[in-house]
């Protein structure tokens, strides 16, 4: 699937939007610092979920689309305030937020997206039973996003990570704003609950092929097309999947030279080749590859439960392209 | 009027609905970096405000709680990013959360408790539009909060601050929650549009008393009921309404020296008491508390508005102490 050709009008009328959502912003400091990480573009994977749902459902996606726009808010937001706690200096080729305009500024601009997001839902052409039941299920995956997050840091000072407590933590800090995405277009499409769940479970099992995808491209991809050094989560002893599965199988010297590579952050380029040779050689880089292929099929699955439609059909693509794209 | 003898039953209604708020949260360090504050206490003016506005329009104060609890998540939630913000160790005599769990958990319990603000009225039993229209409503408090803590940011840097400007700045960051509170109460009530604008109002200028009275009492409060030095609004060159009317007056060496003595923050408790006497000298705190007074006695003449009765009465007692409490 070509991306842009196939979405491309749809991340114009999105990314429209969004910037136009910060406009009425009165101060000028707050409001460049909330529109940085927006202008500087995206995928818009969140709201084109959204909307292919909901156009699936009731033709409803331009209705529906308020809703993509708070969840890429939140997404928005989530990034300032990560950056802010990794103290990461840029983010794919730009200046963070708070290295360009303050560590207090990030704060407050992260809070003000936050806040617009639930104010976008306020202003949606619906009833308001369908608003609140949007506002509760974005509150919900903001508090789950944060217990995600802090799982996350737990794990940097923790021993030993289980395989089922690493897909736990990605659910929420991951696959919740998928979830989220295609369970707010059936919401706002008006569809009956249990096709709202399926919709949920959808976005759920798509967003974890998603992440587990995006572990492997970290060993595996280019580095121009990454926006980041191949190999990152070895220098930062981040435990992935990946790494999970194979310290469950390493022996013997293998496993000692793995953990005397892993979270080494001057490690050179040839050691990192290294790592990722024994990650390999244990089969785990393929393994989690067989996880997020497995999860895609069952995410597809469940798009059954949709109308047929072209609306469905680019959904389907969609999902299909979460392991086959290269960035 | 004795506070806690008045309010005491509701502020124990409030602490338990407050805290029970929290307990789902399942990572045990974000749940105790958020309820670190709000199980210190506190006088819960808002929730107090909106349950009294809703008992006096319909006795409807039980079912209008939950959003005063949003209120109170959402003032503790900026009370955790602010302190972050200004680096403060301690807050009324406690360690803030910053510095007792870290800066990226103090992050992140403020947004954790900012989305259960939301989750709160998403649960609330009342219908959808009224549940929206309370949504929009802190939606827009929160926006202006952060407009209006990043004016006061803004205001470290600048030359002069006009009083026109300082009244904008408090609108935002202090009025803007009683604003709501009000504003809130009347909505769950199901009071008409006009009603609810009343009440609006007169949150706001209630919250413009109550902050003007708070940079009086910075000077003339004692330390102990302060719970913070006296006068450090001096030392830490705070614009406040009584500094900027002093610097619209102050001529020659009073002006010199009062300039010298403003933002010396290692001045002893004898130059802020000479900064003090200059400021009365002046007349300044003589006027900012004049123009507190007014608002207070403004606000009271709104409560008209609302129908004859107990409920009515506690909010005009409550009013009052606004400008009498000496803490």
């Amino acid at each position: 699937m070509d991306f842009k050709k196939v979405f491309g009008e749809k991340i114009e009328l999105i990314n429209e939007q969004l910037i136009d959502s910060i406009t009425d912003i009165e101060n000028d400091r707050l409001r460049e610092a909330m529109i940085h990480y927006p202008k500087a573009g995206g995928k818009r994977l969140r709201p084109i979920i959204t909307m292919l749902v909901a156009d699936s459902i009731s033709r409803s996606g331009s209705a529906a689309l308020p809703f993509g726009i708070a969840l890429e808010l939140v997404h928005n937001f989530t990034l300032v305030h990560d950056d802010v706690m990794d103290k990461d200096e840029t983010r794919r080729g730009i200046q963070t937020v708070h290295s360009k305009y303050g560590v207090s500024e990030a704060i407050l601009a992260g809070d003000a997206l936050f806040a617009k997001a639930f104010e976008l839902i306020g202003d949606m052409d619906l009833d308001g039973d369908r608003k609140s039941d949007l506002t509760s299920l974005l509150a919900r995956s903001v508090i789950l996003l944060a217990e995600g997050q802090q799982m996350d840091m737990d794990f940097e000072t923790e021993e030993s990570v289980s395989a089922e407590e690493y897909m736990k933590m990605i659910e929420r800090k991951t696959a919740v704003l998928y979830s989220a995405a295609a369970q707010g277009g059936a919401i706002s499409a008006g569809a009956p609950e249990p096709l709202q769940e399926t919709m949920f479970e959808f976005g759920r099992v798509m967003g974890l092929g998603f992440q587990i995808w995006d572990d492997v491209l970290d060993l595996r991809a280019d580095e121009k097309l990454l926006g980041k050094p191949v190999g990152s989560d070895i220098r930062n002893g981040k435990k992935t999947l990946i790494i999970i599965l194979a310290l469950e199988d390493l022996k013997d010297e293998n496993r000692t030279r793995f953990l005397q590579l892993l979270g080494k952050s001057d490690a050179t380029d040839s050691e990192v080749e290294e790592a990722v040779g024994i990650l390999d050689s244990a089969g785990s880089i393929d393994r989690a590859q067989r996880i997020a292929s497995e999860l895609i099929a069952k995410a597809k699955v469940l798009l059954d439960d949709l109308p047929e439609g072209d609306s469905r059909q680019r959904l389907i693509e969609l999902t299909d392209f979460m392991i086959k794209r290269d960035m």
